[in-house]
């Protein structure tokens, strides 16, 4: 039934994200994969939508719709990850079955780029029997963030590490580094460092028309950060944010 | 002269790897400065025109060329870099000055993206007056190498490293981290690792025509990643890699 599946990265929330090669690939699909409205942020539900409208002619592909499973947040983290991730290939495989028996190449378009901080990856690796597998690679947010401030992520020749806000709570800066970016952080993971070490390039819905930015020496914004971003998830609804933590010299 | 900058991601020898929004910026540019051929991989040396080429109608920028400077290999590194940088923010001022008075937006090509192990960003930082910077993300290496072995380049939830070659040789595995991308390592750093400890996914001219990719066990791999860079490096007459490594569980 899903001969191929084809992962398109499609950037994070500027539909101009979109490479030639992601465009391509979904002209090129029979069937495309769509989390359902309400089963995504608000203001990105269509967005996946418009994205095809913009690139698709006469020509469709079929564009089924499905419900994305809730994650049990009672269960241990990683449990409930993975029969989430479960729940997810089961979901997709419905969802190609009850279309058109002729459909080979089934395409998924992912926010950012696959490979970064996405499951679509593991998904597929649980279907059965498993599809011929494509990734397109896409704009991830972390590129977005260092566009808008213009900034280089590493020093030269210097090593970075991308993280997790739970990891900055946990476990503290890392050993060996000076730059850090911090993605999927829900609770400003940032304001348990010291503020006077650190310069912070931040960014929430990042590319988007709404997007926020805020940089400066930590002490002197991350107040200035956490006020803003609590405004802005009560006046969307959500958050998507992102930063980036350098070592001052 | 050259009241705004603009720095377009193009990604990684692909040219479909463009996005919508660098081909905007393309057409919206009033000239776009391109370093001459010879001054640049022989492979690449044409792409750039290439990419111009299929997003450009009649009304086209004016391009220019102009002589990359070489760096001073003798110098010591970061001295080198620095007044490298310093003869390239030159060269770009000299090649606009040269051009019509009326030019105000000025692009550049940027193989991958301007924010990951590119020097442009240092070099605009150094012209006078200094112009309005915008930068385009693009696709990089690393996701044209997790796109083409369909691998996600993190552990769920868990932190990566980016890295460069001279680090991994000089400073060992980094603490904390059991997953680090290594980009710009001219002498196959992963071999001064325990080879019975790691995971490799190599690749080589990533999603170019001629793509290399070697994945396995590093002590499976090894030998094979080192073997065939050298025979590719020879035939070709340059190479660009990249890898990830994961400890094994």
């Amino acid at each position: 039934m899903m001969n191929e599946l084809t992962l398109i990265g499609i950037g994070t929330g500027n539909p101009d994200h979109l490479t030639f090669q992601g465009a391509q690939a979904i002209r090129e699909a029979d069937l495309i994969l769509i989390p359902r409205k309400g089963s995504d942020k608000s203001d990105l539900a269509d967005l996946r939508l418009t994205i095809c409208d913009r690139v698709l002619g006469h020509q469709r592909p079929e564009i089924v719709e499905f419900d994305l499973p809730k994650r049990d947040a009672d269960a241990a983290y990683l449990d409930g990850v993975d029969d989430w991730h479960d729940a997810i290939a089961v979901a997709w495989q419905t969802a190609v079955q009850t279309s058109l028996p002729e459909v080979k190449n089934v395409a998924l378009l992912i926010w950012g780029d696959p490979s970064l901080y996405d499951s679509s990856l593991r998904i597929a690796a649980r279907l059965n029997p498993l599809p011929k597998l494509t990734v397109i690679p896409g704009i991830t947010s972390l590129q977005a963030l260092t566009a808008a401030h213009a900034i280089p992520i590493n020093e030269i020749g210097a090593p970075f590490l991308v993280t997790t806000g739970r990891q900055l709570r946990d476990n503290g800066w890392p050993q060996d580094v000076d730059t850090i970016a911090i993605m999927l952080d829900g609770s400003c993971a940032f304001t348990t460092l010291d503020p006077d070490k650190y310069h912070i390039w931040w960014g929430a819905y990042v590319a988007m028309p709404n997007q926020i930015l805020v940089q400066g020496p930590l002490a002197d914004v991350s107040d200035q950060i956490k006020q803003t971003r609590a405004t802005a998830r009560a006046d969307h609804g959500w958050i998507m944010d992102i930063y980036i933590l350098r070592k001052t010299k």
